[in-house]
């Protein structure tokens, strides 16, 4: 049952007299439950709680824990219609993404599950002592990642599941012995109560104390901010919009104990095409772009907003298909009238900036809520002029440059703002002739694609999701795969300590058989 | 010879008017050489050559990175005597420390060149493509750590070697492929400078581009400034006070791009006697800690400058004895008259606190620049509401705290700052009955230490420097061992990328047979 209350550790509680309702865009009316914000003393409770907790959490078992992660997905699927009918509700988003968005929520709690219950993620390193070393004996020194404490996580308004309540972020929170308190996102708080409901549920039958998981309400940025200024908070964890993100960065920073925010943030997602493919293939690729911008009403963090050539009579003809074919694709509903009316604002700003022409535009009347896609194009020296042009777009729109020469290009590529990807669409042994543009991209993404879309992240240890800023607060972290855990550990010595008393991941004896760094070479033996 | 000028590149440059002289504290008098202080047009040039020369030293191999870093430590080498006589006359300290310090620069280099040769520290991560997957075919994803580009280095005032110009910030960042720019400690300017010719050197002589390193003189906070605020560099890497580090998080936190600072900051490194250790050994451990406290005229950011214990018989035959101890220990030189002077200040000021009682103080003349080591004892009660008392007092002294029980203690611990190392004295069998303590304390520290002094920090892997704030900035990194190269570097992904451009490390024949997790398996197998 949705109730609309906070859940602070094993109570629900709602003293406060905010409240608020989530908002169905597909019928354009508000959803019936009234959720109530949480209060100062909540937040208060919910952190205290969650640092009582921690004492206790990061001395479980990575077995014990792997068994409250799987017991999470085992009762998200319990949720069963409730959880999928609610997300639609609240998202406008269809019934196949909200399977396959809990199917990625659930895998990575299985994953993270995984990773903790094998054990050599926390990167044991042993160094023997040397009682016989000349001048001075040397210590014995053993060193493994431990959590930093309770982690504050802002779930994104485009995957109520994946990288919201139960996400990626609070999955790899738990994973490494971080309590977690979830800023409810207010456009699913439906959906995110049902997700807390089933992680207070999986904490309680596992055993974990009281406090690893709360989930606060929030319709606006106080309840954020408390939460990141309180000194028992050790980290933060975010998805959302550039603004909302460097705020908290600028919070976190100024706190008297800074605490590091990993903030995932906007990116345009530059696409460059090299001139042979677009002599070439170029009307294959507007199809498969047309597809890629509109995917998921463009409402995806990898959208490609951005797509550079080298002016050429192939560039006219992939202008000129994508703009024909993205007009074929019938307009979707946005997660949310503010985001909608965000997409609309912002795709007219750009498209009134000067020497900016619209090549597509759907202009037909849509229901409320839906997204008109666009395409539209500027020239290489109004880009690097105009840094207007370089801001995110939130929907199925996306700006094609057309540059000079190969020089301007590079230019630009090497003036863009972090972003978490970047694509080079290229013939065969095209790229290897133009190393420049492909090292300057380098240097500006997270994730460089070749000959495909940046559209879908896959969930496996090679992926990096993030990049330089502002595609995320700190580009020597992922936010999603198993890297991802690094963001809440940080490496711990034990120097000179019995080992009946060493956490079992650095007792001589290995007992949990993980492969660990001894006297500088991997291993699974004993010592 | 030791010019006074700025290393910027391969060029010698001097184009300031603001100069300054480093002092013998010895001697008491100034040195001869005149150092120039950089200008902003200098600062600005060393900047832009190392931006130039990230595009090319990112992609030059582990096995050429690594014999540039062997090349620095020979050129180190040759220095010979130079060094070794410079290094005393602007730091006071002794011939053996100074080849002591040497030895552990040298070591520190060869170290990071044996990692990079080896090569399997890149973390390469290996997802092949799936074709066949449903519904959607997998993509081919590869993934390992990259330099993040120009880091700046300020080195700290009591390692003039390890943790200065050529230093585990410099060893490390030239390890992951990152240019260097030094802003020269101006108390050590001579040594800093022969140390940067050796660099310079080595680097010509192994064919590293113009700009991997230049080394700027500086006598006030200016340069530093104005470095860290330049938008081409990258990272920061600082060892000193904590108001000097501070200083440079907000500003780099400030910046329209955030970048990552390490700052390893003050520590006063609580020492904690549980009772039966006290009731058996107090006299050998006053002997032990009287050693500890004065070592290196307590110039150590690991020095024991705060010891914790329940009142006892023990502990004050223990302070008893560590009094008469200390005092007979002969006073030793400071590193220079300005650290002289807050030594003796912060000394004034701890003791001067209400209710804190001086046990032993060396109050005999001294020669200019020699300090005297002092002991103080307070309560609890004490400790705890007066917050001057937990500021580092950096030099030869150490605060006892008198705790009125376990309880208390354990108070004191849970609100200590974030400390470099924490230590615990036990009798055999006795701290296991102590796990509130320990665990307190594991939470504040980043080394933890049983039955030894926290001084002596070894270069190994399982090594870990740095600690919860204001340690450091980011508990989440270490400034020593292996494991310091990941504060320079970021995750990268490549998407389908054709094998043959890939960087030989993600290669399908793992052409440098590394160790590489393929499909979540580590392996050394090509694919």
């Amino acid at each position: 049952m949705i109730t609309g209350k906070n859940y602070i550790g094993n109570s629900l509680s709602a003293k406060g007299t905010i409240t608020y309702k989530t908002f169905n865009p597909k019928l354009n009316t508000e959803n019936d439950t009234i959720f109530t914000e949480a209060t100062s003393e909540e937040i208060n409770e919910a952190v205290a709680l969650a640092s009582e907790a921690f004492k206790i959490f990061q001395t479980i078992s990575g077995a014990r824990k792997a068994a409250f992660l799987n017991a999470i997905a085992d009762e998200i699927l319990v949720l069963d219609d409730k959880l999928i009918t609610t997300y639609m509700s609240e998202t406008g988003l269809p019934e196949g993404r909200a399977k396959g968005e809990r199917g990625r929520t659930i895998g990575q709690l299985r994953t993270f599950a995984g990773l903790i219950e094998e054990g050599s993620w926390v990167e044991a390193r042993i160094d023997p002592a040397q009682p016989d070393r000349k001048p001075m004996p040397r210590v014995d020194l053993r060193k493994m990642l431990v959590p930093i404490g309770p982690i504050v996580v802002f779930g994104a308004s485009n995957f109520p599941l994946a990288y919201s309540t139960a996400g990626g972020d609070t999955a790899s929170a738990f994973a490494s012995g971080c309590p977690v308190i979830v800023k409810s996102h207010p456009m699913h708080a439906g959906t995110g109560e049902l997700i807390a409901s089933a992680i207070q549920k999986a904490a309680q039958d596992t055993g974990m104390p009281n406090g690893v998981f709360s989930n606060l309400n929030s319709s606006g940025i106080e309840v954020g901010q408390q939460l990141v200024a309180h000194p028992k908070v050790k980290g933060v964890g975010f998805t959302g919009s550039i603004r909302g993100g460097r705020a908290l960065l600028d919070l976190a920073a100024k706190r008297p104990e800074p605490i590091p925010v990993f903030a995932e943030m906007g990116s345009i997602n530059p696409v460059v095409f090299l001139p042979k493919a677009l002599e070439t293939k170029s009307s294959n690729w507007a199809k498969t772009y047309a597809s890629s911008i509109t995917l998921g009403t463009g409402q995806f963090c990898t959208n490609p907003g951005l797509i550079l050539a080298e002016k050429s009579e192939g560039l006219t003809n992939f202008v000129d298909t994508l703009a024909k074919e993205i007009v074929t694709i019938a307009p979707q509903c946005m997660l949310h009238p503010n985001i909608h009316s965000a997409y609309s604002t912002n795709k007219a700003r750009a498209q009134s900036q000067k020497n900016v022409e619209t090549k597509a535009n759907v202009d037909t009347v849509v229901a409320d809520n839906y997204a008109q896609q666009a395409v539209a194009v500027v020239s290489g020296k109004t880009f690097l002029e105009n840094k207007t042009l370089h801001e995110e777009v939130f929907g199925p729109f996306s700006l094609v440059v057309e540059c000079e020469n190969a020089t301007e290009l590079e230019e630009i590529i090497a003036n863009l703002e972090g972003q978490l990807t970047g694509t080079i669409i290229s013939e065969e042994n095209e790229v290897a002739g133009h190393t420049h543009i492909v090292n300057a991209l380098s240097n500006r993404v997270g994730r460089i694609i070749f000959n495909g879309v940046p559209t879908g992240v896959e969930v496996v240890p090679a992926m990096l999701h993030g990049g330089p800023y502002p595609a995320s607060t700190d580009s020597r972290f992922t936010a999603v795969g198993r890297d991802a855990i690094k963001r809440w550990v940080r490496p711990f010595s034990y120097q000179d300590w019995p080992n009946e008393l060493l956490p079992d991941e650095l007792k001589n004896e290995n007992p949990l058989g993980i492969l660990r760094l001894v006297n500088d070479q991997e291993t699974k033996e004993a010592l």
